[in-house]
């Protein structure tokens, strides 16, 4: 197809050139890397991915002679590991970009394992803390162009060894689109994308991960009005087997660049009116509240003692507005989207 | 002195042309209003300083030659009571401005009496909800200068009736500044109007409630970065006596033009670089943070089924920024404001 020029497919295998391949050193040592273990094999992944995608998105300011870049933030956490944050700001192409990698570990609080519990995971272990592994990429990139959606997207992999030493670990992630405007053909192609990688795993994935992300990226309080069109959004996968999860995993992150930079590609040259970069501000304050009101992992990070901030919080658009008592008429774009927002669709 | 110009005293007496007086027709009927109930002097005080403060911010739009004013929404709830709602938007002034007041009733459900209770609150009453009443006055305005600080204020009265038909009541509020530049004589002089005020009900109420603003309004994520220079705050208020705490958060509401209208006067007209309104959107992206993440007030509100978020959310910048990873020198007035809200003054 025409979208072939797209296609990542960034693997696990430690690369010949690692200075070339990530953004900067890993947090894990080189040894450790290499070694076969999903631990490795995660953050190998991520590490590339995050590499990938920072180009892709760089590479559209280069097209457009700007010297702006990513910076690039490596960080490391007293109680074990550390992070890279790619940031790119005031872009022509992409007025906020963040791609975050995160690779810890330490002791995870008796309150959190509770809420593990809670979800389902079955722990021998009571009232103590257990050792933790996380490995994780996200990222949100806000384009300046109010007819580019902006994108978000977050993969993990997490470990917990119980008392009796048992290993517990499961994949979650997924991957949102936030338009500005409808276009219909955009959002099918988005949508079809993430169903034919989730098809290949499992028949069930894409409809039940697409209503979960639907359920979650809700804001209740705005009479359930999505952040955006959705996508799919799933969490504790440990089934079949953990080779098929984590497969299924790099699929939906390989996924990222094919079911969106095509839609970049066609749209950032749109020329567009203030009404429209206006709107465009305004769902960004609705973007703002979801993150800061309703957002699991910002309320989680905000309250972890020693969390980096500045990377939590690097997903909050560049600009937003707040505007008391807006109105547009009913047949307008505007309310074409929220229409959906309301009540979402079945694109595929 | 020379503020005696913007002296503001308030009354709760019903007033002779009441459509000259209020912003919209009052909540409760006429005849109740004009009893001498607790209920409705509150009432009538927060609808005649509603269009007083109002009228404080228009002139500065009139002097401008500029026609925007306040939109004034009346709305009521189907529990009980309901609300008048006034915003000017996009002022040369000012930015934003809502003035919002409300007057509802109906049964508090029994988690919010919990809380109460945890506060020191003591009922008879056990796992039953009970009759509120509750009629306060909330503002936030945001002026378009960056050398013109934000305000917000709210001041409140709440009655509870008992399973035993005791009526619990308390008085709760306070008034706070966010500038974005520091002008000490400025800060001397909003803090000091706070103190003579509160001197002349009780010499310790204000060290007790400016500690308690600064508690408050404090970003504990942000390394405990404040989210302006404060003033006072409190809760519970119901000692020595009613006539008392009523007469008191009067004195403080009148306070609220003479300490604040004067710093508008001096700085409206003051010149400003782009640096300095940019600067003046990341703060506002803290004040946006604070409200959404932070606020017990908002996080009640939000959680309110049937309240009014547009309402709620009247607080919100009309535009804030996010930037990631700034800096500014150390001698620099940012920084000098920084270092304030992290290490909050004793001004006068």
């Amino acid at each position: 197809t025409t979208l072939d020029s797209f296609k990542t497919d960034v693997s696990e295998t430690y690369p010949d050139k690692p200075l070339e391949s990530f953004m900067a050193e890993p947090i894990t040592n080189k040894d450790l890397l290499q070694k076969n273990s999903y631990q490795a094999r995660m953050e190998v992944f991520i590490l590339k991915l995050q590499k990938q995608l920072c180009q892709s998105l760089e590479d559209y300011e280069i097209k457009q002679n700007n010297q702006v870049r990513f910076k690039v933030d490596r960080w490391t956490r007293e109680e074990g590991g550390g992070g890279i944050t790619c940031v790119m700001q005031d872009g022509d192409v992409f007025e906020k970009a963040g791609v975050n990698i995160s690779v810890v570990h330490g002791k995870l609080p008796v309150q959190a394992i509770e809420q593990m519990r809670a979800r389902g995971h079955q722990f021998v272990a009571r009232n103590t803390s257990l050792d933790f592994f996380a490995a994780g990429i996200s990222s949100v990139v806000h384009p300046r162009n109010p007819h580019v959606p902006t994108i978000h997207f977050n993969y993990r992999y997490f470990e917990l060894v119980d008392v009796d030493g048992k290993i517990h670990w499961w994949y979650g992630g997924g991957t949102d689109m936030t338009p500005y405007y409808l276009n219909e053909t955009d959002c099918k192609h988005f949508h079809l994308s993430l169903k034919e990688t989730c098809d290949k795993y499992d028949n069930s994935y894409y409809s039940k991960f697409k209503k979960w992300c639907d359920d979650y990226f809700n804001i209740n309080y705005r009479s359930n009005e999505r952040r955006g069109i959705g996508g799919i959004f799933f969490d504790d996968l440990n089934q079949p087997d953990q080779e098929s999860c984590f497969s299924f995993v790099k699929a939906c992150a390989n996924t990222v660049i094919p079911s969106y930079i095509p839609i970049v590609k066609k749209n950032y040259q749109q020329t567009y009116t203030t009404q429209e970069r206006e709107w465009q501000l305004l769902r960004r304050g609705r973007y703002a509240e979801f993150n800061l009101v309703l957002d699991r992992g910002t309320k989680f990070g905000l309250q972890t003692p020693g969390a980096r901030i500045e990377s939590i919080l690097m997903s909050l658009p560049p600009v937003a507005k707040w505007k008391y008592g807006w109105e547009f008429k009913d047949d307008s774009p505007e309310m074409k989207l929220m229409k959906v927002l309301k009540e979402p669709k079945e694109w595929v």
